[in-house]
């Protein structure tokens, strides 16, 4: 492990072969993840600046603003990485749902081990 | 999409080119987000089977249980999967820290945007 990396105050993100670190967004109230999805340098730097949570699609290959087309823009409240700086957690205030299903989470089913099979969770 | 793999109650995980889907553990009570690692087959079976997060470390090429050298396992409460079933959630009651500096969560760190610069979470 890199001690500055882990230690430090030095912004360093350690981007993969493909040049991503992976995002997970959570609801600053209820703790709740909401999604995951990944970010270049670009993005991350796009989401710093304009406090508004931007990931880069791989399916698409270029930036994605999180709400550019449906308005459920994700506000940040608190970003934070992680001890060998791979990962980033956004705490954010979303505006409406994140997932494009219309779920408020993308998780929105639970894995029972009986099977195992998929339970849709009960909305809150 | 794949309208089964995200309306239907069969679990069918989308594994990348490596067999590996992102997990993310948050505490159950808290939610914070305490670690991000890796899932093939073996390691989400096992998870499931044991009700204890088990991964798959890219590094050691193994699998790799949670807290098998330190005893911090991670019971699972609650596991979800995302609308394409490429990222699994594992609610958890960490027996100990979830990071090997023995932070609390790997995440001690927020990214201030002036710099950007990164500052250590106050511990609560």
């Amino acid at each position: 492990m890199d001690q500055d990396r882990e230690q430090g105050s030095a912004l360093d993100p350690r981007y993969d072969a493909a040049g991503l670190v992976t995002a997970v967004v959570t609801d600053h109230r209820s703790g709740e993840v909401l999604m995951l999805a990944h970010m270049n340098a670009e993005a991350l730097a796009a989401t710093l600046e304009s406090g508004e949570a931007t990931f880069f699609s791989r399916s698409r290959g270029r930036l994605w603003k999180k709400g550019e087309s449906s308005g459920n823009v994700m506000r940040v409240v608190e970003a934070r990485i992680d001890c060998d700086q791979d990962a980033i957690w956004l705490r954010c205030e979303p505006a409406g749902p994140a997932c494009h299903t219309g779920e408020r989470s993308c998780f929105y089913r639970r894995i029972d081990r009986d099977g195992p099979t998929l339970v849709r969770t009960i909305e809150v």
